[in-house]
């Protein structure tokens, strides 16, 4: 079910989702100043699974000894998107080849990291789909300390909890809180067939306010188009 | 006679434009801040067609209740860029898929945006080529307003005037003062010769002081080669 | 009356503006990234006198030949301040101590510039405060052209209309709309006595919970302090 | 105890602490970005009293219905200094003149806030020394959530755990690791008398490298110096 | 003579010297960047004294073993200013109390620094007038090498000479090319008299195009001022 | 002999150089703030010839009436690298199509400019790989000026010398001492090898802490795959 889900999420755009949501009163869900870095070519989908990071310092011996970050990748699972509070760190990376090639077997779909990555050319070929703040050949086990998994964190200035989607195109990676994730499908596909009638009245020469929002008196032949995939008369004749 | 000043300025690089600006006095004319975010394959150039965002305040209903972008939309002519400043503004689009497919639809070229659009993906297959500072997912309408259009704007730092031409590559975006655009297009073409002549030069071996820009030695190879096309013949030969 | 209202606003301060304004559904109104210069002694407050500049460019002669900014000035009347969007422009200064002066001697209250000043030792026996993005030696004539005046403009990223008021205090600069600025004294006043209140039951040791927002059960306490200027006898006695 | 170590502590300059700290191989504890806002006539000392904030979302009710902050304030303790992570947010301040009166009844010494304050001008008279990024006149509540406090956070980039010393003064602001505060005390008493030396000796004249670090050739006269408070007498006759 | 130089190129401030050397067709000459960090009391004049610094790298031993700095300070003379290329960089400053105390005693004015500082508590009592970047509490031995002294140097993006002068005041700190101090003290002087006048005009009501900058009409009147003191009857009177 | 070191620094990521020069105790040689502009297809390997620009000043005629930078080019040789301190500057390029065919036609490989180019668009067919800080149409013989060639710079915050190797892949450009290159590159072939065992553990499902870096328990069978080239049966049979 959850695959289900990951599917219709998928062809939502970020732009739909937003305002999906917003509709229904949730609004600080876009994570800023990160990038994608890699996986241009299929939007990326998938559960949150949260990894925080402190600043290091000599005195204190993080969890695990500073290996938690391992002991994390080991427990993802098939379809989940590693969320990564780095704190922005701009002089190190939190994850190489080697973690995200152990994540890529585990299923991971991708990475949105609120720090820096590292051996990018070696993250083409796993399939994966990241965001990140930029690339650095440093790691940062003597800079940063992972320290809990699976927790709420803030990435990019935007709350992310377990069990929340992310959601990342072009435009945008955002959060879908996981309780609304079926609502914003709902919505993206009825958002969709809108968008493409639109599209396809202004294609065929409508003004704005004719195509978009669907007027008041395109309403008729909307619901045609929505029930048979015609078009106006006027423009498919 | 306007397609034939837009045909004969995209082929002058923006260095080139810059230029032959500055011996005519004018230098205020780059814009900055911008990134080419579509379009890469064709140089954008084109007529200025202007508009202006003001910050949104609750208590104030802007011009057109704020559809003003809407109507300025409906205006334009084939062969116009669209040039707005949004005030730089970081945390929301003023143009989005809607919007650049009926702008696509009148015959725009392109967009030169001081701020962010949306809906990066379905800008590619409208062949528009836009400069701006980003993309965001969300909506501009609660925090910008359309204030005006066909003004004089400013837009990355630089003064756009009604009339005036938008000239873009790899290397930035300008603004080209209408009533220069034929000295800018005439001087392309010499500069573009002489470049490429020097260019040839430099592939042969020359030295750069022989090459670039052209030492009187030179000067009489280089008027042979405008004439024929020919090469010096220890070039050539 | 508007000399009332000046003094009745001046003692507002902008926390308390801005969630009076909150209050009625107006947020987008305080100015980000101005820092208060000179005129420390004192709250800014007056109506708002507008200047819009735009980029300097050497083929366009601004209007008034670039001396609009001086027509400007010698409009001001008592009791005004003057808010400039210079653009955020870094290298050169829109107001010095020449204009300053003359302002001053109008009865001008102060300034928020969107940019740059010069000849700030200048500005301290005039008695103005300031609001600016900081200092720079060079005048602006060859790189932004006064535009217009009177009209609205964009400061700091919020909108200024003639006639709003301006407001400012160690806090911020901030825009209160002009129709809006009696509620926002009366909002003051009551706030005034409120926060007065719960700061005597914080310097006598009350819990935060009991001491601010005033609590049901210090209701009535309240009353009769705002009545008598006396506090509850535990606190007085 | 801990008001002896803090009046000896105190005395330490930041400098001074990060240098024997760093003799102790602790290097990673100034905080960045932080400004003194208020209180600049005394060092800030005191133990870390810690709380983290997370980025406010519609959906999520945040633990005490978002009054956790007051909670926290409740529990202070004489001496202490509160270390607030509010993730470095620019549009929104997470303390204002009704918590900080609190803050100060109960004998805290300070603020160390990796974000911003409001009603500046009402810290000044309760004596707290405070560190932040800056100023704003919003309220925090629907931009941010306490989340926890007495947890290790970062603040300005560098781990603070409670129990940790923080070290203020117009160079920086520190975190002192709680159980090495005793020996960066008695490293700055040594180096109080050593700087001091130096100090007498560059201004008697002496060039750098007879002066500090203090010589081979002058430790005799720096011993005599220590136990006698006597300058050589070339310096002091 | 330089001492005269010194003092008469010690009243002119920053915005007339950067107008009298724009006269003489010299523009980069304001340092960007920088703030006066101390000694607010008194204009900054001296001849500029040069230092640069070069990254550090571990396998590279720097000039005199990285201790440069201090056998540049050894050489200061009276009536000089250090100018420091330290790279602007942000974590580590480059002169403290002690290397300051020496310069004071040395008789230098002050600094200019593009970089950072330290123990700034103890700039204060030296009287030394200091623009940099900022502060931090950590020296820069493994970070900066001193690389060469008395050489032409960028500083605050500028071009700085040995033999140039240097000139802060509240709006700026610029350098003033050697040969040409004795030009702008020259027009300082002029140019002092012409905006006292200016300032008197404003004062006493003249609108600003009659009193700056001084028009045709009061050109006599000037004359009899700056011959005898005395302003016109009509104001004076 | 130095083909043959370049061709094996050519395979070494900077991940892995950074690593290696790090183990001998060498770290700061990371290059910040730059990106790849054109030549994604190789990595950049060759020798650092050094070029360092000053700030432009009208009364300052520069070496070589500021075509220092052209006899530069001149004496470049096959399989150099360009590495140019521009200062960061962000207004103007210091590199165009001449400069780079020539720099091409000499065999050189690639740039590496802490500043801006231009003609971006021509680099691509002369097969050089170059970092900067991005794009820029004007030249800036006007603002910056060729200061020396061949002398230790700074360049993206790091040291070069003269002599050094310069690395570049999608993760970073940086520095390799010259004296270090042939460690480097002998690290590098023995991580290749070991990463790369790691990598098909990952692939073959093996858990990070079994896979990388390469455990006690599978030394034997690295052994066995560095000598034969097989993997361990359970994994190939």
């Amino acid at each position: 079910m959850t695959d289900l889900l990951a599917e219709r999420l998928g062809t939502v755009p970020t732009t739909t989702a937003k305002e999906a949501l917003g509709n229904l009163g949730i609004r600080m869900v876009v994570l800023s100043g990160l990038n994608r870095l890699t996986g241009d070519a299929v939007p990326l989908v998938g559960r949150a699974r949260t990894l925080r990071y402190l600043p290091f310092r000599e005195d204190v011996e993080g969890p695990a000894s500073g290996r938690l970050n391992r002991q994390f990748i080991e427990t993802l699972q098939p379809g989940e998107v590693l969320v990564i509070d780095a704190l922005g760190y701009p002089d190190a990376a939190v994850m190489g080849d080697m973690l995200s090639a152990r994540a890529a077997y585990l299923g991971v779909k991708g990475a949105v990291v609120d720090g820096r990555i590292r051996d990018l050319a070696g993250f083409g070929p796993l399939g994966l789909t990241v965001y990140a703040r930029g690339v650095h050949p440093d790691p940062s086990s003597r800079l940063l300390m992972p320290w809990q998994f699976d927790v709420p964190i803030q990435c990019g200035g935007a709350l992310v909890q377990p069990g929340d989607w992310m959601l990342g195109d072009a435009d945008a990676v955002m959060v879908v809180p996981g309780h609304l994730a079926g609502q914003v499908a709902d919505r993206g596909e009825e958002a969709a067939v809108r968008d493409e009638f639109s599209q396809k009245l202004l294609h065929a020469g409508y003004a704005l306010d004719r195509a978009f929002p669907i007027p008041e008196e395109m309403q008729e032949a909307f619901e045609r188009y929505r029930a048979t995939g015609h078009l106006p008369e006027s423009l498919d004749g």
